[in-house]
């Protein structure tokens, strides 16, 4: 079995990502050695610093990725910082800013930018989307952040009431992660 | 009349310290060149990490500000953000998150943090604090970000509402400004 290394220190993700290479009979394993994020515009500009900073210092083939929570009432809040505002206010503080909107004013984009660095080649980067809604409620156990809230296209449910393998076929990171893997794999 | 240059883009805090500075004869020169801003946990790590860039390509004794405003029941937020938070919910978005908060629970402390890098010296650190509450409506024509909701302790008037040398008196950066003229008067 391949392995290939995860930069990361979120549980949630690695869980996504492990579940999903599975399937090419991948080894994710993570490492949680840290790196500088940038205030930056976009996930990609982040992504990249850190991808800079790590290669500096370790020296197999490893990915990571940055994710955020766009939503169009709110200019694109949480956007590049969502793990801070996540953890400073959390759902609730989203919920509260959204009272206001109703239907297509709850409009989101869950963007998750991936960046992969192999031995000897330059950084590629993947991206995925999910667009939805936010929901008025908090609901759902699986998944982690905004899973609660946010509510994909087509569907009546949030993320985190879908269990990874099904939220992986049409979320954000399971788009980004499937076009890794496709890279890989070619 | 000797000259000092402030790295900044933020005209607002400009006029705070040229207004300051007239006072011992200095002239503060805006120098708006940028640099990189981490995603760290303090408005420390934020402000040394820009010196460290910009003393490779500056010259001449210069120093920073960042600032944020870290509210208690919000857990700090939006602290060290504090600048995107505005630009992307503004005042109202804050005023939102803090309906359901009465009394002492407003209460909100603004930080300010320079860095004065001198010629062949290390950076040298000073902070100004004014602790206060946030008000329940946005009120006030002077200053700027979040002047118009902060109510400083011993005041019924919001930051908005005095006029910059007032402000500067006992404001988070008239402190840390006092600091660095008393540094460099010495």
């Amino acid at each position: 079995m391949k392995t290939l290394y995860f930069i990361t220190g979120n549980k949630g993700k690695l869980l996504e990502a492990k579940k999903r290479f599975s399937k090419i009979n991948f080894e994710i394993i993570q490492k949680d050695i840290g790196y500088p994020e940038i205030q930056a515009d976009s996930l990609e500009e982040v992504a990249l610093f850190g991808v800079n900073d790590i290669q500096k210092r370790f020296d197999k083939p490893f990915f990571l990725e940055d994710a955020g929570l766009f939503i169009d009432s709110l200019n694109g809040f949480p956007g590049v910082y969502s793990a801070y505002v996540f953890y400073k206010i959390g759902c609730s503080g989203i919920l509260k800013l959204m009272e206001k909107y109703e239907g297509n004013k709850r409009k989101a984009c869950f963007r998750s930018v991936i960046v992969y660095k192999g031995l000897n080649k330059d950084p590629e980067i993947f991206i995925g989307e999910s667009y939805g809604l936010i929901s008025k409620i908090s609901i759902g156990d699986y998944g982690f952040g905004y899973d609660p809230i946010f509510i994909p296209e087509n569907e009546k449910r949030t993320f985190a009431q879908m269990e990874t393998d099904e939220k992986n076929r049409f979320s954000h990171r399971g788009k980004s992660l499937n076009k890794l893997i496709n890279y890989i794999k070619n």
